[in-house]
């Protein structure tokens, strides 16, 4: 159960939770991993919720830029110190203790955690480590990663800051040599940081030698001041995130001593030699890391939205559905059901494929560190589209959640105006989307190249080698294996297609850079088809395999058909296109989808229970356990900056004059 | 030109500028519909650009809620005294005037000009409107339209707010009888308005007699304070709209005079008897118009959207299309044009369907007035479905021209969150967009079984009588007129299986409401498709029956194109389920619109120019008719509240004690 303790329940969402056809807490075991995990799960969320300290002491959208900056401050500063007390250090159950303390309130200490100390760790000497590491876990100093610039993001080559190595002094000459050049929106740079990691052109004995770390300090520790030819600040309200001091960096000639580059891979030596790394793709580690986390992230937020859309269609009544008669739950309405159960669905989906590829992160992981660099392209190729398709997906899925709220769903009294400005970011940061598929695209026309060489391929693109003349052979029972291949001929055909352009233009003369250039809309697609067969197909083996009781799989089951089915009728050209599936197939399809919706009917509170968030977590007056949506409104309306007086004074500035003027005072007591 | 005066362009904008094939002074005379037109609109836009009180003190997204509403209020106040001072009274000359001054800046009395206003003079009798109309013009009195409550929203026969008549006294007593019935969300209800227009379910002698306007005092107009029985306030902060005072109301026991019910159809006597209106559908006319300008004002939205991120595009360059080669102009990219070109098609074709529809709600709105209500129910059917589809498209539009804009969209720098939360409301009010798919395709399920009768149907639906066993005649050249031929072919075909559906349910057994209620969501893509397909015509019939030049028809042909092959290929499956495109087609159609990408690419600057949005209205830093960017950049993020000191107090509460207690303060010079 979501929530703990006892409560009274709206009568409408009692009824659901008693009609559903399977056990929530076997569900809930199964997304979280067994018996003791949900324990455990529960034991940190219940650390944040009973904590005095975290709780807010007005709504989060009530709160001014600097409140709510000062509050995340504080709270995660205090939640750092709780977990270091608690020895909570696995970073899955971070993210439970921190998401149900201060969710979507984006951290001003949280890439210090993410990128900081990670990069310290990776790249730093055990000099730097031993000096450093011991203050920044007490966060005695605070760190940022401040790669992005104001001219250039996800093309890190383009970056112009530099750091020119000075033989005489022994130390690196650090530069913002144009406008464009200043960093800008590395997290909490602006106020919070006293020190960073820069990535910098590296510049010795003349020569450039490309991008480089260096620990920058930029404030006093006495005093917090930004130290000299240190220019730096706030970049400015943003959609979301305003809790975080995303920040600007100006440098001058600011001068840091050699033994501050991270050096652990590459060196400059006191005369200025550079020795270089034996392997420039030991740094992809950490950014693959973080792109395979947010395919668990992304699914998580859109699964929060469909917790808060489900419980209030719940909840909600409008029209009669027969003239005369009770006003029917919204959730009743089939289009409110299309709308949102593909959703719930989605949520699953990538949540399984989450943790499949944190599978394969560390088994690629444990061979680099044993020195096999073998499958690293295999991995980026996969880790890069899947982090696309997920944010993709998972963040337009909660505006989806947020408009099926209807009119309460824009006030942030509904919570997923906070969701989704929070998870939007995914879709750009950590390299942004479409450059992102494009990466993928090229590691899948590498292989379509070895599929006509004859040549083996890893598992997850082994289609590629399918007989493309080959027809479904879907029946009226739209079995789940035969959605499978679909996805898999669809993508199949279109990388084919793609790739096929490309060669043709190449024989027609043009260069091979010129020939991708003109198919690489076409080799998005692609590629979204590449990961949506990936998807399908991974969602569907997690169920197949489970170990989950009788009603829960079959539940389960049609879930995952219906983020099949669905997602076939989305793209539905794709599929027909060369005749892959007939007409009447295409019908069975569409009957199928409508019949899932109504077998998942009964259950959709269920499953979302089974998300097991608590309230502290969604803060949505919509989306509570309990159902009572309106008073919760009401409430939330009353605590309204604007509703601190009756009379605001505005009204003697703008509004009197108005009436003074025309009399309308002799009206007054009408 | 859109921004007045010289001014230094940035170099790859003025190239475009002075690449494109057309003039552009040319497509902005034909947009506002002639040379004199576009003459007063920069004369208006110039007042507001000129002025001094509509000046902001620093930028929008760096106010507190509070600050937002007080400078909204001081500027829409000013804005029409000078309105009133100035003779400006049309209404596309205010939308022009406004939108200047303070662009998706939501007013705090929008909704008195809109609604309140409007409702008193089309249902006010004549002594109602002689005593309250000429205060009500200078704002003496400020009103809101007080329909929609805390449980319901597009379903008026639901809502539940009582004026009760008393014979005795004269007077009506009006209650909130449920917590749901309170009042929930009107414009202004909370802090600025002294009058509301209450919509209430009426009783009198004992009988309901469903819902009628009442005209109620609120505030006292001397002291404005909440008036004795009234409980009102804000609702608290929103995903946007946040300069408006949306507000509750709850009611106990307040008591009107009767001459407060506004009675120019329906009346009660003073006996309480009640005289209902000859015709029940008078009250439908406001709200078709609001739904009429909402086609037009998305399409805006999404131009100004198209304006900033086309021209930051061409401004910003990022990554080496060869290897060492200078970085190119993000515009050059495939995938940027396949995000953005569509998009400035699709604004066009939304704002010629704006004036399209305007022009039939004109001649519909005649006849009205000469006792005609014929073509009530064709207007209704075509208004309710354009609506949704124009708010949904050009919404999720502009939130496509945000990502595009990468990491820097994001912040509110970019203009684009602004308008995105000020438009996407659009979805959800004035009737919730899947309600009115419903209720235009329950308008096409009618005339479906017209034309199964043989019955002739007005023009924009006489395409459901087409043969549907006929095929295309597209050829490689992709004819506009085949084009059209396609979108209605799919439209007919979907109409017709979703209305054949009902009718096989139906034969089942089901009861005709069962019927319809399984069939809704495949009504929904069908209607849709119908709402497509008349874009798509009216948008082709606007430039071939057009009087531009050669040059500037020939861009638009291209445009025209474009939006109609770009929504092709989008719902591919629709056109080539039946077989109505071979795969060969469709093939054409694919490259004919990588073809248009190029084709348009050298215009797109000057395309998105031709909407002559000057600076301020767009009030964002990547969208500088100058193109200068980074800049601005910089000078936006030095205004961030954060940044008023370089160490803000919560420097001293929360971090410095963590480097007090581990002695880094020795570390402070390093």
């Amino acid at each position: 159960m979501a929530t703990r303790g006892r409560v009274t329940v709206n009568p409408d969402l009692a009824k659901e939770r008693a009609n559903a056809t399977f056990d929530v807490d076997n569900l809930t075991n199964f997304i979280n991993g067994g018996v003791a995990a949900t324990k455990r799960k529960r034991y940190l969320q219940n650390l944040a919720i009973n904590d005095p300290e975290l709780q807010d002491r007005k709504p989060w959208a009530c709160m001014t830029r600097e409140e709510q900056y000062e509050t995340a401050l504080r709270k995660h500063i205090h939640m750092n110190k709780r977990m270091e007390e608690m020895d909570i250090t696995e970073q899955r159950d971070k993210m439970e203790y921190l998401g149900t303390g201060a969710n979507h309130e984006s951290s001003p200490i949280g890439v210090h955690t993410s990128m900081f100390l990670p990069t310290l760790q990776k790249q730093g000497t055990e000099d730097q480590k031993r000096r450093y590491l011991p203050l920044a876990e007490k966060l005695s100093i605070i760190g940022t990663y401040a790669q992005t610039e104001l001219g250039h993001g996800t093309f890190i080559r383009g970056l112009e800051t530099t750091a020119t190595y000075d033989p005489k002094s022994r130390e690196f000459v650090l530069n913002s040599p144009t406008l464009t050049s200043m960093k800008y929106w590395p997290g909490h740079l602006g106020k919070t940081v006293n020190f960073c990691i820069l990535m910098a052109q590296l510049y010795t004995n003349g020569k450039g030698h490309g991008m480089h770390t260096f620990l920058v300090p930029l404030r006093d520790l006495d005093t917090h001041q930004s130290l000299p030819g240190v220019e730096l600040g706030d970049i400015g309200p943003k959609f979301g995130y305003n809790s975080n001091d995303n920040g600007y960096l100006i440098l001058k000639n600011v001068r840091i001593p050699r033994e501050n580059m991270l050096m652990r891979y590459s060196q400059v030596l006191e005369d200025g030699t550079y020795v270089r790394p034996s392997n420039a793709r030991i740094s992809y580690g950490t950014m693959t890391l973080i792109r395979v986390g947010i395919v668990t992230t992304v699914s998580r937020c859109l699964a929060q939205a469909c917790v808060i859309a489900v419980r209030y269609s719940a909840v909600r009544r409008q029209t009669e559905v027969s003239p005369g008669g009770p006003e029917a739950q919204i959730i009743d309405y089939q289009t409110q059901q299309h709308k949102l159960f593909p959703l719930i669905a989605t949520s699953f989906a990538f949540y399984f494929t989450g943790l499949e590829i944190y599978k394969i992160y560390n088994v690629v992981n444990t061979s680099v560190e044993e020195g096999n660099l073998d499958q690293i392209g295999d991995l980026h190729g996969l880790s890069a589209g899947l982090k696309a398709f997920s944010s993709s997906s998972c963040c337009a899925g909660i505006e989806v959640c947020r408009l099926a709220c209807g009119g309460h769903g824009y006030s942030h009294a509904s919570g997923i105006p906070k969701i989704y400005v929070s998870t939007i970011p995914t879709c750009t940061f950590e390299g942004e989307n479409t450059v992102l598929y494009l990466q993928t695209a090229r590691y899948l026309m590498k292989c379509f190249t070895k599929v006509q060489r004859g040549e083996k391929l890893p598992g997850f693109v082994s289609y590629l080698g399918t007989d493309l003349t080959a027809k479904s052979t879907l029946k009226s029972d739209v079995a789940i294996d035969c959605l499978v291949l679909a996805y898999e001929h669809r993508a199949a055909r279109m990388i084919k297609a793609a790739a096929m352009n490309v060669q043709e233009l190449v024989q027609q003369g043009l260069t091979q850079q010129q020939a991708w250039n003109k198919t690489t809309q076409q080799f998005v697609w692609a590629t979204m088809a590449h990961c949506h067969a990936y998807v399908v197909k991974t969602f569907a083996m997690r169920i197949s395999n489970s170990n989950l009781d009788d009603k829960t799989k079959k539940v389960m089951v049609a879930v995952c058909k219906l983020y099949a089915v669905h997602g076939m009728l989305e793209n539905l050209g794709d599929f027909i296109q060369d005749g892959f599936l007939t007409g009447s197939q295409v019908d069975a399809v569409t009957r199928k989808m409508m019949y899932l919706l109504e077998e998942i009917r009964p259950n959709a509170v269920a499953l979302v229970d089974s998300f097991d968030y608590p309230d502290k977590a969604l803060d949505s007056c919509l989306g509570r356990y309990d159902g009572d949506v309106y008073k919760a409104l009401y409430e939330y309306s009353k605590a309204s900056p604007l509703n601190k007086k009756d009379v605001l004074d505005s009204y003697t500035t703008y509004i009197q004059p108005l009436q003074r003027s025309s009399g309308t005072s002799s009206m007054a007591k009408l």
